[in-house]
């Protein structure tokens, strides 16, 4: 019964940040606010026995009068806090010259969706990975098909790197009652088209704590290799996207539900 | 924990059609094509121990040229196998004045996508489901906002009706990669927003056999009440949507890990 | 230079609605709303030279709890004011059985942007419409593509109606700084694919009274063969769409730089 | 009358790019394919009075195996044949680090769709700008809203840049008819809510020749205060971009017949 059953396909060798059978969570707050922000954090998803933890160093914001992020002083932040509690650390870099120096603090790359066709930075984040052996998370564009997210991701593979995460995050549609469509069909598409890893970003498509779960939910039961959700120890006071993060509670609360219907499908939440 | 639980949502009375904990299958072929094929698809259903069996008598087609329906014939044919394997029998009503007919055959009435905003269908079919006491099964417009959806079911709601089902069924994005894009917060949205129950056409957004088992299960995990599925027992020959159509054995394998998935939600399918 | 210049395509004859050079405004309130609202707004049309005036006496409206039209009143308010200022009058239908009731009293049948793939009624309007040599105006739907209203104009056609006119009325996209947006390339694509005249409706994508005038030159110059736009005595009192209404004033002066404009495209505006 | 006439409204000073009731066209190849190439589009703009020309020596494109232009050599042939036939050049600039070498060689920077919220390049354009008086083109995102178009236009704003010009170039929808859905209300829009002057780039929307003609016409008469047209000796043969570029004979038919369209709007092509 191959033909429905996504949790056989072939999946990319144990050494990939998506090992078989595995979802990982990439959980942490939209932006480092301050050391004792990203510990707190840091410190919940180590008691989950998770592996990796996210957050912003360098944000892309729509409006430039918006907070930014810390900058180099984040990275150092997220490093530290990641080889106190043992996890990996990933993050977003903005443009080119930023890579070597993210790479220098950080675990694994992010790019956002608004450099989804940022060709130079693709390239450049493309060859860091490959002299690194760093993965690389490349989130699709929210106006981007699937069909040029895999031609974006050429530019990765043409710079050498070799450990890549898609990760889907909504899409803009029509509809206002979230703040994007995600585009759940995603997952198994480019799993028909690609032997990558599919990373789902529940948080901004929700764009509100309570959807969070049931689209968490949703991705893991897609087939989604690996999950992306804000969490914060006080989402109310955070510097940006305070809706959408969850506080460490409801957090422990999903990711046990999360445990529950990984079992069900074969796979572990790591 | 009940902010992430849909499960413990408080579910209209057991007289719905979707009775608490349980997930309707509302499956059959897109169209009833023959006493034969409706009865093939009709005793898979009943064996699998599943409740509802659908199939259009009158189709709406883009293309006037296209196979329309077997009309009355076709309404016959689904009310005799309804009767032969047990079975409630859900099928679409195009115009106001086939409400009538419609309900003296079938189990309950489907409003479909096109006719999301035809107002004196809605009102007719709203009317004759109060007389019958008959569910209604309502589908988003595939380009109506969810605010547009649940204000068109007021005229339902007006007419009498009171065992209205509410079904996302894709909606019209710029993403060509699958027929519609299934819009999977449509699911808790409308649970925040209405006590309405929420069934997901899976088929229509999927446009191909493959992309249905993996939206399903998201639409399950997502808190569906309810899934609509297209089978038919030779898709390949179909006289309609054959791409997107499962055929008896895909079915059945969809329903064992549903299954299982429903298990860990604690729902059961019926 | 017949390659640029849509001036020359071959027009239908001159029985059409849309004389070849010539393009029609269909001016007039959303709504009739009473006999004096309905005959200032015909006064001003005439006065202007214009041949048509359009209103709504049944309304399709988005919640059932909103006005919804005068229905036949609203009909012999239209026929009555039509006959004393000399103008055709156009009207919506809003379902099959209002078709021949419609077409007692109007001058022109218009099937709305929600009932694009309402097929009954395309078909029962269409008889009508072959039956009485009467136009009809056919809007694209919101979400639908120029193909799609193509082929939905093909139920029109196979009933017999030879009069028909296409209208774009702007489709729904993620921009929501205006209510719709306007696709004003549909006008050469629908030239390049059919030989039907196209008008556009300029208020609806508008939805504001000062994008009105923009939109309304942009309309013409770009090919269309004829022109909707509301008109109100008092739009800061209407009972529907009051924001993107034109009061007469604002028309007039609208009407004159629209001449001038057609002129310069060897275009009359009538 | 002033509510209607977007003429009358108030312009940027004569040191802008675009002077008041003037028109400016940046017309020119997608990408600089050799000297013998742009010369002759640079003599046929030349010949017909304009006072710009635009072409592509870095190309962002989706397929990193697609040609992506002559880089430096490609802006020193357009730098040669803007002096020898007297025009202004603009080009696009891909990353921050290419702005120094671009402004040395051109008259205008452009910064395209894709780099929509590339901040950091944004940024550096707009020191650049500051530093050397030269105006900036930034185009609108192909999914991004008016309102997040202005916010990054901050970006260049905070940097310094004064000359900026926003040119909108189609936005992503459903509709699959032409490549990108050309937002024509955008032009009032911005012009309501911002006082920078506002370009179309008709040809990417278009997608194909016959739709440029209407599309520029349609742009004009909605009040842009530039154009922006793509223009091949031999399109057929175009490197890029072959199906929507005109070739030089239709080039002067459309410069002609938008010359009468601007008479009549009380403004001149330059």
């Amino acid at each position: 019964m191959s033909w429905s059953s996504s949790a056989k396909r072939v999946k990319p060798s144990d050494s990939s940040v998506c090992p078989p059978n595995s979802v990982v969570l990439f959980a942490g707050p939209c932006a480092v606010e301050s050391e004792g922000q990203f510990a707190e954090v840091a410190r919940c998803v180590s008691d989950l026995g998770l592996s990796w933890i996210r957050g912003g160093a360098f944000k892309p914001r729509t409006n430039p009068y918006s907070f930014r992020g810390l900058g180099e002083k984040g990275l150092a932040i997220m490093a530290d806090a990641g080889n106190r509690f043992g996890l990996s650390t990933l993050t977003e870099v903005l443009c080119a010259e930023q890579c070597r120096l993210v790479a220098s603090y950080a675990g694994g790359l992010q790019i956002g969706a608004r450099n989804f066709q940022n060709f130079s930075l693709l390239e450049e984040a493309g060859r860091v990975c490959a002299d690194t052996g760093k993965p690389v998370l490349f989130k699709r564009g929210f106006a981007g098909t699937i069909a040029e997210w895999l031609s974006a991701c050429e530019y990765l593979k043409m710079a050498g790197a070799s450990n890549i995460v898609l990760c889907e995050r909504g899409i803009r549609t029509f509809e206002t009652a979230t703040r994007f469509t995600l585009d759940i069909a995603a997952v198994p598409v480019v799993h028909h088209q690609s032997d990558l890893p599919v990373c789902v970003d529940v948080s901004h498509p929700a764009g509100a704590q309570h959807l969070v779960p049931p689209l968490a939910k949703a991705a893991l039961a897609a087939g989604a290799d690996a999950l992306m959700v804000e969490v914060h120890p006080h989402p109310a006071s955070a510097l940006s996207d305070g809706m959408q993060q969850l506080d460490l509670h409801q957090f422990e609360t999903l990711v046990e539900e999360l445990r529950v219907l990984a079992a069900a499908l074969g796979k572990t939440i790591i």
